[in-house]
């Protein structure tokens, strides 16, 4: 993979060195790992959000009025350090608790939980919820074992409306959980990616395949055969996430999706275009879309799908006016 | 390359379709290859935009709430047809004259140019800007015939910001002019990208390499030599674009960081890093920052850097609040 970095060591301090310094006017540099929000209202719940690099602008581009408070950022594709999480929880603590949001992955499990214990120590009240949107990473009867990719922005976008319009953390983590467990999201990865200074990609794929619910660090997908037109890729993957919603979903949806890094926007929109059409079939009316690059996995060449179930206060916290690097929409 | 389309043939009506479908609350389809803002202001100077797909989120994400009325949309790598541009006029016309702005290669400035004219007969004034940012396309001395890259964006931002405020044609002009002449751009690119249905890469390049001031569709550039960190090819970009900039130049500059399409955003924060500092050792401050995939070449790996030397009007223009798939900022 070519790379325009310098020290793959530096590589992450680097990018969040710029990201910090080209949005100088929404976050702050609050620890080397942690970026907070720059004028939090002084009277919220916060909310933490966190994980490894390199699925910018996940997490740090989150951070943001209407968005996340702090951020704890981890190596490449490394959970952070649990000092680092308790760094954001203290940054993003107005003394109404703190909310923490994070994919559910063994690292940040261990980090995230044992950052809350700590700061519990220090008497404030931290609640979390692991998103789980993954539907190719466990069965439907093991959600909580399920991995989160791109739902995660989804959640991070209701939890921090919700912190913004004041609401208790008990009301917080409610919508949270509630838009978590109304997500739901497969990808596809077309080509491997490349930590930097690794000298080897994270795995290997064939030049005609595609592999069906890898995850966004290569995890083993759900099925690995020949790249087939778009239309018939986001039929699998919208069939399967609608498989997997309550058998009486209907009603309307946000769609969202998601390119991993080196697909082109023109072949997202494509995507966008077969999977609405597809959600149609299904009987579930798209009423909100975004189509970008949400959370990447460095130059990974993939897209992923994720929708959401709407009520009208789900529907009310994704529409609240977000002000960050990386706003929804 | 890999990619996630259907027909080849069909992926520029399929994307337009998708985007149009994604984003319906702000633009509505005029024609197959029109795309327009969905309400214009009644009374103002209509900015007209366009040129080859393949660059999204160029051109068609720049169109809405202060930024372009309308987008005349091409083939792949291709200049929309003159009949397409004249649609676009005409959907952009609200009777107070129409700018049009597009990247100055052959193919637009023909039928762009016929369009004009053809409008023209029918009683609508058009004028127009072709946009030469990039430094590395053609001598100082002949700036006329350099080519139009990032630099696009920084020009259609202002342009539909100071036609938003009910600006004449000439000032809305004149105010494109400027932000034209005092933006330059020098890119590098390190992988090609492939047209869809052409079968082979648009140019090659070697495993180890890299080319400064190649263009956005391959275009030959400067130099082509090994690989080398960020901070030295930002370097080298920042150095070219500002002994392109009038001697005297010093004071305040808008930096703006392009990803081609592969490049991961970790990367173009590294390079935003590397080139705002080089900026600052010339004398220049860096008081507006935008880092992302503005306009992309497919899935090119590659970024452009992007310099505009700001008075207060070129910066309050780029202040003035817009609402289009992509923003500014």
């Amino acid at each position: 993979m070519k790379k325009l970095i310098n020290d793959p060591f530096e590589a992450v301090d680097e990018t969040v060195e710029g990201f910090v310094t080209a949005h100088a006017n929404m976050v702050a540099l609050v620890t080397p790992r942690v970026v907070a929000r720059r004028s939090p209202a002084p009277d919220k719940v916060g909310v933490v959000i966190g994980g490894g690099s390199g699925h910018e602008p996940a997490f740090l581009g989150y951070v943001g009025e209407g968005m996340a408070d702090a951020v704890a950022i981890g190596n490449v594709f490394a959970a952070p350090p649990a000092e680092v999480v308790l760094e954001a929880i203290r940054a993003a603590d107005r003394g109404r608790g703190v909310l923490q949001l994070y994919g559910n992955y063994a690292g940040d499990v261990l980090n995230f939980g044992l950052a809350a214990q700590l700061a519990a120590s220090e008497g404030i009240t931290v609640r979390e919820v692991r998103v789980t949107d993954d539907v190719a990473s466990a069965d439907r009867s093991e959600t909580e074992r399920r991995r989160g990719i791109a739902g995660d922005i989804i959640v991070f976008k209701c939890a921090g409306a919700a912190a913004e319009r004041g609401w208790p953390l008990d009301e917080v983590f409610r919508a949270a959980t509630k838009a978590n467990s109304q997500t739901r999201s497969m990808g596809v990865a077309l080509s491997a990616c490349e930590v930097p200074g690794a000298g080897r990609p994270t795995f290997t794929i064939g030049d005609e395949e595609m592999e069906i619910g890898m995850g966004v660090h290569g995890e083993p997908g759900i099925s690995r055969g020949t790249l087939k037109p778009a239309d018939e890729v986001a039929r699998a993957l919208v069939d399967a996430i609608v498989a997997d919603m309550p058998s009486d979903a209907t009603g309307d949806v946000a769609l969202l999706v998601n390119g991993l890094g080196a697909t082109a926007h023109m072949d997202q929109y494509i995507v966008y275009r077969a999977a609405r059409s597809v959600l149609e079939a299904h009987g579930l009316r798209v009423v909100r879309s975004y189509v970008g690059e949400y959370i990447t996995s460095l130059e990974m060449a993939g897209v992923s799908v994720t929708v959401t179930l709407l009520d009208p206060e789900l529907l009310a916290l994704l529409d609240a006016p977000s002000h960050a690097a990386r706003s929804l929409p």
